[in-house]
């Protein structure tokens, strides 16, 4: 490596919850100017956020996938998932470093935004310290969820929880009880507990199933009315807070059917 | 009124934290074909969203400036607030029905995303039953602010609580004690209380304060160091999760030094 290079630099960007307008002018001016693409994708998978950044790629872009390793997929929910998922954002750092060094602009796709639970952040707190780099912001999957189905979950001094669907039933419920809005990610085989947590509380008829938000075949029902089959990765609840609203609100039950007619 | 006009359609289009960059494709879009650009605003100033999509504006679109009432500006963290306000929202409804009646498209801009804590929310359950209507989601602020700072809060099976500043100390130290990551909104004359339910919860250190994030004059600096003034209307504390993190982590105090520098 010659030591006169001048290292590129590093470039976290936000592809949006899945439909391509909602990438920003930032996104695309990164895109663009990259000299290298890098992007999380499963093994035979092109990557998800790869795919929606299709429209913006120059000819000629070198692409870098960083193929999560089958054993950390499987354990990905579970505790002891450390060793070699911290292995894998080692290596890929190290990827995108020897590229860094050598000069190269590199761009890391990241689904949503890349700090919101995303995979980009552990690369960033790899490599900030060593390189130039910033992060451009995204839409989270969320927001894209709600603007979909017209849902307004939190105004004026309401809170907002975003939960893991992993957490425990009795987790779930408290958290619940003691929110306005909430979120829930990683709806997956947690769907009936899910369920089960939001009818404890009195929140079921509220809450709305998303899946794909924003995608071409994106799709949302009443989480009442949902099967319990799991839910594919790309799904969340969301849980409208009804309490303390200062202004006349959507009433949750018929209002929900409006939005969700409007907002396809 | 002609009855054998065509309604027009209500888009309400997220123009992001600040940064005009950060507009996505579909706001850029949505902009250009509206007929009309409605708005929030105070009296006397031109609106920040406005200001944010200035570029994309075609030139003869009408505009809606809709003038938060000088009652309601100082009333807007008064619990009886609810009277002026709710008045507020249905005579803006009323005046950009009349828009939509006459065949005009009509786009209502919203600052960061427009359901999340958004004014925009309270013309879309007035209206999105009885016009076409569409929500394009737009980048928070909050998102705007941890990128700008490179400072992830939450992965994993991480919980992120979204607090008003206006919540009493107890509920503050409450609700921060029992969450991994947080965003503190609404700090204004907050920032002294936040601060000691930070430091209750020993999670002062790691916090960072953030002004007019990803706008031209944006500055962030750890809340320990923040001044006791007042903050700006733009402003927002970052709480990062520590917890149960699966990965080498960010250390709270050296690396976010580095990735404020980064991130500048
Ligand atoms: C690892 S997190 C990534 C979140 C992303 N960085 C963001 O900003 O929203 C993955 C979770 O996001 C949610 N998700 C992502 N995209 C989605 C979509 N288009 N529709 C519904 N849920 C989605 C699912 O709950 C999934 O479990
Ligand atoms: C009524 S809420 C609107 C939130 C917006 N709809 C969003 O999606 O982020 C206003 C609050 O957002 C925060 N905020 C908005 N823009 C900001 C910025 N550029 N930097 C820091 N905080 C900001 C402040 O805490 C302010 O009190």
């Amino acid at each position: 490596m010659n030591a006169a290079v001048v290292k590129g630099k590093l470039t976290g960007v936000g592809t949006g919850p899945g439909d391509p307008e909602l990438l920003t002018l930032k996104a695309v001016r990164a895109i663009r100017e990259a000299d290298v693409i890098a992007f999380f994708c499963k093994k035979g998978s092109g990557g998800n956020g790869r795919a929606i950044v299709e429209a913006h790629v120059r000819p000629g872009t070198a692409e870098l996938p960083l193929v999560y390793p089958v054993t950390v997929e499987t354990q990905k929910d579970e505790a002891d998932y450390r060793g070699p998922i911290a292995d894998f954002f080692d290596r890929s750092a190290e990827e995108i470093a020897a590229q860094l060094d050598a000069g190269k602009n590199v761009t890391v796709l990241s689904e949503g935004d890349p700090l919101f639970y995303g995979s980009y952040m552990h690369l960033h707190v790899r490599l900030a310290d060593r390189y130039q780099a910033e992060v451009v912001a995204g839409v989270t999957a969320m927001s894209g969820c709600w603007s979909m189905t017209g849902l307004p979950l939190v105004q004026g001094d309401d809170i907002l929880s975003v939960l893991p669907g992993t957490l425990s039933e009795e987790k779930l419920v408290e958290r619940l009880s003691d929110t306005d809005g909430a979120v829930i990610m990683k709806v997956g085989r947690n769907l009936p507990k899910i369920r089960r947590a939001l009818a404890a509380v009195g929140k079921l008829s509220g809450s709305l199933y998303v899946e794909r938000g924003t995608m071409a075949n994106g799709a949302a029902v009443r989480l009442e009315e949902r099967d319990e089959s799991p839910a594919p990765y790309f799904s969340l609840v969301l849980v409208p807070g009804w309490k303390a609203r200062p202004v006349q609100a959507v009433a949750p039950r018929e209002e929900t059917v409006a939005v969700l007619e409007v907002g396809k």
